[in-house]
């Protein structure tokens, strides 16, 4: 009998917004494992502080590199690829042994999440099970105090990392507009956002549902603002209603 | 001291998934209102079943219309207004006299669900906070077994209801896609996938979540299938990874 490998979703930041299933399988864990950067306390982590069993065994999994290599490298890849599949199989042999471990994950696991790479690895050897969670930009539009979409709007999210003129583009086309991983571009998606005509209408979002949490138009920051890499740009939709 | 109006996102369908915030605020309301098809139990509020105190009072939202008037019909604007103004008005009065309202939402309250407009009409004169909730598309993408997006991956929220052109445009911009609102318009969405080239990539999740869901590649559907309107169409992303 191998154990399960729960990937579970624990929504924004605000620990009240996990959903009643993450928090059981928390605080039943007998093995909890995560993602961080070495050397911190790792943000999936800092969120179920309080919440896991003093008892459960903890497995930190490390990034070797975050920005240290560009993503064009080909070592980048390599690096990462030997690094998830030491993680899986980690995992695995944990599994085998008859223990669930439960995989914290912030947000939702299957929307742009870290667990997606061990999930792939583990889910046709390996009993994989995923809890959803709140994503990070519900918790962002909902801190604007403004809804995102309207009757037949079309909502699109954009990840800043995309090139200006790509950016552009999907921004010119969308009604309601969601841009993740700001931090250092943040002034290309401030053009961007310009170009198509955008930027006055646009929402910044930082440390949203976390201590801390900021809401401005984006019209109204600094230049030289240095954007935490999760913060959120929202525009929301003008669709109809009665 | 007036009270407070709640708009509380009880997630996807499955109770677990709701959150622990909206989870607590249930089991301590004191009015407890929800919107629902005139003579049905209302999905909301099955949703809440057994996590209601007995003690509560309950306010049932009944919509005068649903698809009876077409959207096209100025009379259509003008029935709704005049629900919303009502129930509104109701519940700010509940407010006035010190109590604390909690209203249901399914899915995530700010993502094209129907508290936007009651809230838009209470948020100057009354307070009102907003609790997000896990989507129904979250409840989809977990359902294949696939993540949604990967890196830069652009992602598209279309709703089945605008016109087939504007559909395909949409659906060949985008690399992931959620298509929602299906229903009578699922020939009509079909038609666009293939004009984009996307449908043999798509599924289908019909009660994502749910008693009953399942999960179909959309080329294995019948040609004639009856797809309930919560039905939801996913294409995922095939972004990079290491």
């Amino acid at each position: 009998m191998s154990g399960r490998i729960y990937g579970i979703g624990l929504g924004p930041g605000d620990p009240e917004l996990m959903s009643v299933k993450a928090h059981r399988l928390l605080s039943e864990a007998r093995h909890v494992a995560y993602f961080r950067k070495e050397g911190r306390a790792g943000r999936a982590r800092k969120l179920a502080d309080g919440l896991i069993p003093e008892s459960a065994h903890e497995f930190a999994m490390e990034y070797p590199i975050t920005t240290e290599i560009p993503l064009s490298d080909p070592r980048y890849n390599e690096v990462l690829s030997r690094f998830y599949a030491e993680c899986t199989a980690h995992l695995a042999a944990l599994a085998a042994t008859g223990e669930d471990v439960v995989v914290l994950c912030e947000g939702d696991p299957f929307f742009y999440g870290s667990f997606m790479h061990l999930y792939t690895r583990l889910k046709d050897t390996a009993q994989v099970q995923v809890v959803p969670g709140i994503t990070g930009m519900s918790a962002a539009w909902t801190a604007t105090g403004a809804p995102i979409t309207w009757g037949d709007d079309v909502l699109t999210v954009l990840m800043g990392t995309l090139p200006a003129a790509e950016l552009a583009r999907h921004m010119m086309q969308a009604d309601a507009l969601v841009v993740m991983k700001i931090g250092r571009n943040f002034s290309k998606i401030c053009g961007a956002l310009k170009a198509s005509d955008k930027f006055d209408k646009a929402w910044m979002v930082e440390f949203a549902a976390m201590e801390g949490q900021t809401v401005q138009r984006l019209s109204e920051v600094e230049d030289d603002h240095k954007a935490p890499y999760f913060s959120i740009i929202i525009v929301h939709g003008q669709g109809r209603r009665p």
